[in-house]
């Protein structure tokens, strides 16, 4: 993968932020994790008030320092990296960038009117955390089941969104303005609250042709949450099958032409018609 | 499927609405969509009162364009389709022809008494919406675990509801109509509302008995979602099953020894060691 | 199963009330259905004030009416079963006693003080519906599943429950009386509503700790919920490949000792070790 | 296991209290299931106002008195033991330990300012309960699958947690604490209530634009249930047909030609034909 034009400083650098291998490597990983965690925290405790009137000039100190060790730590990644385009136009590429451009977008327009712009720039650092993904492996499994039951998702998701905006329309009809259904958006805010279970409280409704409704509504989606659990488990499952038919099949070889991949039942191979010896 | 007296126009308007094959069907899909898809957002916006008062007439006459739009396409359905009476009487067929019917039922019957019943029909043109699912064919696995599980999700579906009758009943006696639990139809809602686990509060157990009949009722509600999730998933899991290994042994057969369950890359049996017929 | 001493009659309204085959038979069972689920309408209906007021008489009539019609269906059940005691000590024995008792009981403490007593009596007939298990039969997969898995939804339940207490303990030494949670007893009411995800509001906490704390039985209330699903889950899938695979087998026959139950692949019985023929 | 250097009455102690096979061990254990949960009961009851002053001194007397006897068993679990240290530090070990501190920490301690604190520890006392997992053996296949499904766990916790970050901080900045959102904190509980579809409605979205992103949340909350449900109901699935092949497979071989998979019943071989030795 890696270029052969890179230097070799170049490659000691990329094997310290890239790699897992060397003891370097790791120590890197396990010291810019802490700095993300600490980093989203303050993040965190400068929104409380009480907190920012008390620590908020050290708050803000602490949060140049984070972009600027981040921002090293991005132009270090650009540097050793052999292709520098590929990894500013990645899933993590863009991540780093973002979490240090709101502290330099919140400097260059410090103008009173730009505040609450400023404000967002400031709390947006708090993606930031995406920053740890990279460090789960594990994830790989879950991804490529929930990347194989996508279509099936959608569908889903669809259907949910069909039958969500059905019964926001007829509690508009049934309840009207006068129950807090004021409009068919709000009653499909309260539909999507109503079926995924929330149950919030702030609208709900008073009529008992209006209750007959949402007790249909809360039934369906009380059952059609079943789909996509069945659906995940169904093909976690079929995967896990997958992989132990793999395990099992290359344990056993045609001392013929070699070939692996036959069933445990099998006697002969199924490639070139020669006896497998039995384990 | 389509019937020989059709005429050369019929057939192409046919193969252009009902068709997925050509460039031209395909486009008249993303078209339709699209259209199905702005008329909805025009209704919902319509809804709001702000967007009521200011754009109320371009909307008015949005409605009555997609109107049209859609009466011309029912039209041009009814008139290529080789068996119109099958299609006027399909589920589409009937969504198709709700979508336009409210519309025109408003201009026959102006008067303002029935004005609450037109605001009705308008909003079930919405059920266009249910149009978009036409064009999704992964929603057949799904629909066919779920045909193939309807049922055990009635049975779970009629306990769920004995369930609901009896708590909604035992909450009525203890709480009464002094705890906000008038009549057996309100306790049965408040049931509804905390069995599915949506718990808005508006209706909540004061009494300490209450409150222990309250605490079981959600303890089953919260162990009776499982059942139809391990349904679903169960029926999910072995229609894979069953379509992979269909697609593994049937297909190929030795014809030595007869056996099946090859591999779909296999050239010799893998019982008897004879070469097996490549399809 | 029919003991040989039942009469004639006896066996013609066995048949007509216990059974399935004959025409007279479902007969009888669609106007039972038809009735239970009347009277238990009856019930709700009284329940609503207005209701009462006007049809109260009707009403009152009509549940002497059911009672009699019950009461009557009882008596020939235990008259034609052949063995009385066990029909009267099973499960639908005493659903069907319990079903008329409350309206005896109702009519023989009519003095006022006992007033309360009637009305849960008159609300307790709503059991009724009970009756209606009779008629499904597919809840047999269900419930073997369900029976299978009983040991391990105790162990989930019993843990559930060791967590609803602890939380509940908690959030009165966080929270304590002056913010809802009066009394321990009281916290595990509050513990129920939240780890089942219902979520009523009526007790919420009120300090930064004890939202963090119940932030964290939230959450584990929304990852326990999957273990009984993957329970029931894995139990059903665990019992459709038992099926099948006692379905497969028993396509295959031996021709020499006809002892069925072999694998797709075995080319020997396992019992007798002739060749079985391939189909 | 046990430690040869054990008296004969270490033996007769350690059999009673920690064995299950002997008469007098499984009446040990079922006396302190009732005494343990009547302590907790106790604890419960103490806490509800009106039964502390009408039974407060009974309940004072009670609570001295199970912990003196859970103080005696605890000495005599110490006394037989073998292995002192491994049970002292065990987890039942340390929970044996906590339920019976809090009481001689609350008699060393009686100042009033010390109050709170005692309470705490009171109540931790119902980590009693705790102790009944000793008696589950069912547990276990749970466990297991639990334990392998560990990783997978983790990485839907963080995603989970990391989703609540944002959409906690998004909603901070969308709603603002003019609506109950005062703080990123404050937001993330909301996040929390509403991601796990608890929703109490304490805060809730009052602007459309946080009505759609907390709508958003909900749909994200509602299908993200689904996949710890699919991993755990896989885990097992994956168990017990692990367990079950190997039940079938390995405990029989033919002698001949070394196939395994034989069937419990078989008692030929069903590849080559020949005589399986019976175990």
């Amino acid at each position: 993968m890696q270029n052969s034009v890179q230097s070799d400083l170049q490659k000691t650098v990329y094997d310290v932020i890239f790699g897992y291998d060397t003891k370097a490597g790791r120590t890197f990983d396990v010291v810019l994790i802490c700095l993300i965690v600490i980093s989203v925290t303050a993040v965190l405790l400068d929104s409380v008030e009480s907190y920012h009137l008390r620590f908020g000039e050290f708050l803000f100190q602490l949060e140049w320092f984070f972009t600027i060790v981040f921002t090293i730590e991005y132009i270090l990644r650009l540097y050793s990296t052999p292709n520098k385009i590929r990894y500013a136009s990645s899933f993590y590429g863009l991540i780093d960038l973002f979490s240090i451009l709101p502290t330099y977008i919140a400097f260059l327009f410090p103008s009173a009117q730009f505040l609450i712009v400023i404000r967002i720039m400031r709390v947006l650092r708090i993606f930031r955390i995406l920053k740890l993904f990279r460090y789960i492996g594990e994830a790989n499994l879950l991804y490529t089941a929930l990347l194989q039951a996508r279509r099936k998702i959608f569908v889903f998701l669809f259907s949910v969104l069909t039958l969500i905006i059905i019964f926001g329309a007829l509690m508009f009809i049934i309840e009207g303005p006068e129950h807090g259904f004021n409009n068919i958006p709000r009653s499909i805010y309260w539909a999507i609250v109503t079926i995924t279970t929330v149950g919030y409280g702030d609208i709900s409704p008073q009529t008992p042709l209006g209750q007959l409704v949402a007790g249909l509504a809360m039934i369906c989606g009380y059952a059609i949450i079943a789909v996509p659990t069945g659906i995940i488990g169904a093909e976690l499952m079929n995967e896990y099958q997958n992989r132990s038919r793999k395990n099992l099949a290359e344990d056993r070889k045609c001392s013929s032409c070699k070939a692996t991949g036959h069933d445990m039942d099998a006697r002969f191979c199924k490639y070139c018609g020669n006896i497998i010896r039995q384990r």
